[in-house]
């Protein structure tokens, strides 16, 4: 066992000094005034991306990075009738934005470009609806039209799906963030798609209750693309996906129709459950105008442990024991590797919750209703993994700092990563014991490519769920990230495919990923995907380019 | 506080005299020795609904009791030439039961007769395929045919989806039984759709995991029909709806192509959920013949308290503190009133619980992983709800015995109530604040009508979930029970429409209530569905007659 590191040190209990100071067990009240504690939990881990933060080097269209993307005959241009037929159906002050020939225009760039900076678009038109009427309305003409549609929610996403590639109309949803309804027996909740999570999650926790989700994004990002995109994020191991936890939705159809699957029930068996078609969709189905969620109750108590462990075998073995001892109680269980964590300590003034280097880190989360009965279970599971040497070391954070200062090392990662240089990501799943065979394997595959800097591993062991990044030196003419680009791909997705594994874990498709969807997906699977949107899109007005492959000759 | 009841006298645990008498916290172990313990959260509830248990008076024709039900003109008849095609795709012994123009004969009863003997079908062809590639070769014949299919699991459904109606071909998958792959890491398991709930439960109770389903029929019941009717069950109010725990399937499409949605990940957002389309579509959109399911941890302690309440608003009261004091280990929530209960002692020999009479009785489970932590909470719980006159009356099961006694109470309704005349009865769902009144309004609406024995009303509150059981007089001439049954429809779903209910919670549709789908589902919900049945079974040759009403003229 390993000193007490000397940025804890004085505050964090380390575990095998734990008996001998007593962990002070934090309680998070309920209601409007736990606004401190709740933190802890929730509003920790905020990405500041809002619609004001542009700036910088100007970014490239989308269509001029990819010349294999051409606007697509089938759809009809703006003209200055179209224009005054959505102003008629949207009369408020600001609601429509128009500048004919000009999607450079200082108004349209935070529509036109995505928050990374990556990818812009050409629109000239954004629509900001205040209803669910005016939606379909618009719908209705555009299908009419053939109009091509980019619904945009808080544009977050990390594939370019919320951001047009060339002239659509971008239909902005910000302005729907009304709570319908509140049901405080059952915990459900019925709001408008543009209501931003974070506020959503606020609105429950004054009511006991806390949104199933929590991602990086939530300052920023809608529910209603929460859904489109099927955000996955920190809580979906203990809370599972949008798809046990939304229970109603309200979509309007690319022709206008409003599809009203909002019974809002815990159990509804009549007829095809249409909604689950929608989660995950990225806007090629329709647009999400209100969704009903399912909250949890919000835990009363919450803790946080990291541990030092000799290999990947051992973190498996402390994920199925913490599955095990912590069970009911576990709500997170991270990992990342020594090269990440190094990465975090030399790009990030970050205090070290522990002193120990090791082949990798775990943070454990555990939330709950009762703080002492939580904190035992953590500590006899933590005094065991170390007495059965599957730990090298580990502290428990005593105080709401520590366990701050424990996150920001796990959510610090991407950070650094982006620090280091330019950094080829990929999110990924495959079952959990193949989890870290692919950051070996690249590792290899990597080695005597020139122009690499670091290969790193990290993500939510409970999910299967890799975050595989590699960062490479930026040059001007582009040599060292081109030769890694070339070394990396298709090597890792053929790689997970090999795994039967995801090549998009929860960041989804855009227009990043629809070539190399086949990876996952065979060609019946994506037939049946080209019928269904076909089927419901048949002007194929919504989000184009990106989320499908174009239908293969032979199909 | 009434005095402790005679029939659990001295071993029952009065909660107020719980101090005194402190609970002996019941541990369950994992792995394969535990099975007596785990019977009490697993194989208490088994409904002897085997096969072999065909007895009494005969069965009338589906099409008789209903005439407006007629064989489509569009279905082909078998041939000879399609019998030998069948046997040459399924040469094992006993695979092709074929009885030439006598859909009477006794190797056929079955398959055609439904396990409530209510319902029952003209098929003269049974096929039994052990492989995907059989039911592929069967559907893809029949398909090519225009040969109208029934796909058959464990034929315990409560709405005659499982049986043909006229002579539709019926396709069993009781020969797909095996366990094709678990991952003891994640608890992901992989089986086939013919193998029996409770057979799969035992696989995974060996393993220290469980179904994360629990249905009276378990030990008949298939896996795939527990999807493809999106069962619910036990244990929802805690482990959320198949939606949420299938993480694959593997189906065939009424062509024949064989969709393998398959990859049995976590996360995986490449695409379109399609599987989610199938769990709930009661056979209308091809067969299922494998799923992947999420299994968790099985509870190492699990209790159960039986509790007197004064009215329906305690009953939401004490639930909405058991899901904020109990949280994370509360695993059922049931309750019934005072008539239920009446019911139960009325009919069936078992043991009070508690001799309090009371208008309503509430049953908790919970299920965690350290059975003091456990009983702490709960007890803190009950004398909470007590101190506050929340609850009149209450007890906490000490053993095993108690357990079963105290489950045996709430699940004898259903037989107490069959034993007390011809029953009406209704699964429907609504908000949980509205779930009792759904009663008051129908015994008010039958008040006077003449034939009516008694109107109970149970279920799961947790889910928003009411069973409504109208027991009325048998009679020769069907004069009652007629009369009661004008009464109560179309009243019944009205009623529960006007709160945005569901009239089918967890039993689904089948042949009983495609024509009520619309109290539910409005025209465009239905005309979605109907587009997307089109679009997958063109030739309609799944399991016709049932799930969907036809396409209204309009549409």
């Amino acid at each position: 066992m390993a000193a007490v590191p000397s940025t804890l040190a004085g505050t964090a209990v380390r575990l095998l000094a734990r008996r001998a100071a007593p962990a002070v067990a934090r309680r998070v009240a309920t209601g409007a005034a736990a606004t401190a504690c709740r933190a802890a939990f929730q509003q920790r881990r905020t990405l500041t991306t809002t619609r004001a933060s542009f700036a910088g080097k100007p970014v490239p269209l989308t269509a001029a990075r990819d010349t294999s993307l051409q606007r697509a005959t089938q759809y009809a241009s703006l003209t200055d009738a179209d224009i005054a037929h959505f102003r008629t159906i949207l009369p408020g002050a600001g609601d429509v934005i128009y500048h004919k020939d000009d999607p450079q225009h200082d108004d349209l760039e935070p529509y036109n470009v995505d928050w990374m900076r990556k990818y812009r678009g050409q629109a000239t038109l954004v629509l900001r609806p205040r209803t669910t009427d005016q939606v379909a309305q618009i719908l209705k003409h555009c299908h009419a039209r053939k109009l091509a549609v980019c619904p945009q929610g808080g544009n977050t996403g990390l594939v370019g799906g919320s951001v047009p590639v060339f002239d659509e109309v971008v239909v902005f949803l910000g302005n729907m963030h009304q709570v319908r309804k509140f049901d405080p027996i059952s915990g459900i909740v019925v709001a408008e798609a543009g209501m931003i999570l974070q506020q959503l999650d606020g609105y429950l926790a004054d009511r006991g209750y806390m949104m199933p989700l929590d991602l990086g994004a939530k300052g920023t990002c809608q529910i209603g693309g929460n859904v489109a995109t099927n955000a996955g994020g920190l809580r979906l191991l203990r809370y599972g996906s949008l798809h046990g936890s939304v229970l109603g939705l309200e979509v309007v159809l690319p022709d206008g129709r409003i599809l009203n699957d909002m019974r809002a029930l815990r159990k509804d068996n009549t007829g095809l459950d249409l909604k689950q078609l929608f989660i995950g969709s990225e806007g090629a189905l329709g647009i999400i105008t209100a969704v009903a969620i399912l909250a949890p109750v919000r835990p009363t108590a919450v803790h946080v442990a990291t541990l030092a462990m000799p290999n990947y075998q051992a973190v498996q073995d402390a994920f199925v024991r913490a599955r095990r001892e912590l069970g009911e109680i576990l709500s997170a269980f991270e990992f990342w590797d020594s090269e990440a964590d190094k990465l975090v300590h030399q790009h990030l003034a970050l205090r070290r919750p522990l002193e120990t280097e090791s082949p990798f880190q775990v943070l454990i989360e555990t939330a709950g209703s009762n703080a002492e009965h939580d904190m035992a279970k953590l500590e006899a599971f933590l005094e065991n993994l170390m007495a059965d040497e599957i730990a090298i070391d580990g502290a428990v954070a005593q105080d709401q700092a520590q366990v701050d200062a424990m996150w920001a090392v796990r959510e610090g990662i991407p950070e650094a990563c982006a620090k280091d240089g330019a950094v080829f990501k990929y999110d990924v799943s495959v079952p959990v014991p193949k989890l870290y065979e692919l950051v070996e394997k690249t590792r290899e595959r990597l080695e005597g490519v020139k122009g690499v800097n670091d290969i790193i591993g990290y993500g939510h062991v409970g999910d299967g769920n890799l975050h595989l990044n590699v960062s490479a030196q930026k040059d001007a003419d582009g040599g060292g990230a081109r030769a890694v680009s070339a070394a990396l791909e298709p090597f890792i997705y053929e790689l997970v495919a090999s795994h039967n594994g995801s090549i998009s874990a929860e960041h989804g498709v855009g227009i990043m990923k629809p070539k190399h969807l086949h990876y996952s997906k065979d060609a019946e699977m994506l037939n049946v995907m080209q019928d269904i949107k076909a089927l419901l899109d048949p002007n194929g007005i919504m989000n184009p380019y990106k989320y499908l492959p174009p239908r293969s000759k032979s199909a």
